[in-house]
């Protein structure tokens, strides 16, 4: 799926914390492609746990179960 | 970890993509943690890919790999 301007600067900083030296450009591309897609999963399923509790909003709590 | 200034708006962006309607600013709080860690876990193990491959730059490959 492609987001507009879901920034790289973040994600190269988080690869640098996580004791990257050197990355290539496209390296963060393909970081932030991932991270897209575990949050896309991630929001999907969180729907499936509010509906399942009567809710339309999704909550924090929804978020956690679906990451579990 | 804390990541400074990393961004919320492009996640909610994603989350009404994926099919939430509505959706708290602790959920959305609650996405940036796990996408955070899933990031820094790519990361880490794009780093002993890099590695293993004889070189200190990080590539694409070794992200895909990571998140096989």
């Amino acid at each position: 799926m492609m987001v507009r301007k879901f920034p790289l600067a973040p994600l190269e900083r988080i690869a640098k914390k996580a004791g990257v030296e050197r990355v290539s450009l496209n390296a963060v591309k393909e970081i932030r492609n991932a991270v897209l897609e575990a949050a896309e999963t991630i929001a999907s399923d969180a729907v499936v746990a509010s509906e399942h509790a009567g809710r339309v909003t999704v909550k924090a709590k929804d978020i956690r179960l679906a990451c579990r």
